[in-house]
């Protein structure tokens, strides 16, 4: 399939899925970093790759481009273990990625966005305790799954873990504490414990800052 | 497959999805009246069924469980023509299925949900500016993808067209006008000249009362 290139803001949850997948999959790759942060998503340049103003996004060798973090984890773990073969299981695993899209990243990644990454003063900062709500509810259906089960894609590991994974494991950033959901701490560490498994990089002098600051 | 058991409220949008795929394979399915916007996905019986508490649920014969609308269209199509067989092209088609469930339902939808079904005093209209805002930035991606595509699955219409369909047909409802997108206008009517089409049903005349006092 040749080496993709992946546009992506290594902070950002999302861009880090893929980052994760590729290195589990010994999957050559190239990163372009694209600071969405300040303003880098809304270049012609870019809007000319994404027209939705967004990372990650993937280029084939051959130029053809793929947007939404979980579609290139479907892509990319197409035929690999990492996606159930087996369509009712494909589905069930989709059926968390689009959780984790519509139930979970909306909370507690906009949380986190919000605590690290726009000034101590914004407004926004009056969404948190809405946010973190919603966060809670979507740990909590997260909690009971994993009472019955030990991963979300399947029997085993795979797409629906690492898009999952990605912000649930940063969610205290974002003032959303996990004391209360055992089952996801241990689904963490499982997920921590993978063969290939690299995590988020650290946070920037300034994001730590904000981050102290908020409460 | 045997027939399924579709629970869902016959306005929603995201129920609507599965309805129009069924009746497009010709699938005999079931489907269980839910009432989501008075609280019938709150009750135990439908939280043993889905602790997200949202409407559809698709249950098989032998009990199992699937939830997420989007999840559901790839499950029942896979193996038939509205789900692209190759890899990449799958890819494509999931992307506007994620695309849909997280730049474009929490705007369009949700704009037509306070308009239509929340009491004409509701503060929650308050979003309504915000909300449609958002809304005609996901249309504009809409519209510039069908200049270059008739189609947003593929090379032919399948469950990306139905995911983005079920929404943008009733924008209106929810303070969106279609005016400024012909393209996007253009795919409604092909959507609705395909095979086994069905609408979603007339709302009711209390939900019609309130659309037309909204602005």
């Amino acid at each position: 399939m040749g080496t993709v290139t992946v546009h992506g803001f290594s902070p950002s949850g999302n861009c880090h899925k893929v980052r994760l997948l590729l290195e589990q999959l010994g999957r050559p790759y190239r990163w372009v970093e694209t600071r969405s942060d300040i303003g880098a998503t809304h270049t012609p340049e870019f809007l000319a790759l994404n027209p939705n103003a967004k990372v990650p996004v993937l280029v084939r060798e051959d130029g053809a481009v793929l947007t939404e973090s979980n579609a290139m984890l479907c892509w990319l773990a197409d035929g690999t273990p990492f996606l159930p073969s087996d369509a009712w299981e494909r589905a069930q695993a989709l059926r968390w990625m689009f959780f984790e899209q519509y139930s979970h990243e909306p909370y507690v990644a906009v949380a986190r966005f919000i605590c690290g990454w726009t000034p101590i003063d914004s407004p926004r900062r009056a969404e948190l305790p809405r946010l973190r709500e919603r966060a809670h509810d979507a740990l909590r259906v997260m909690e009971r799954h994993l009472a019955e089960h030990g991963w979300f894609t399947g029997a085993q590991y795979g797409v629906a873990d690492i898009a999952l994974f990605a912000y649930t494991a940063v969610a205290d950033e974002g003032g959303v504490a996990l004391e209360d959901y055992p089952m996801v701490r241990g689904w963490l560490n499982r997920v921590r414990a993978t063969d290939g498994f690299v995590a988020l990089p650290e946070n920037d002098a300034e994001v730590r800052e904000r981050l102290a600051a908020t409460s």
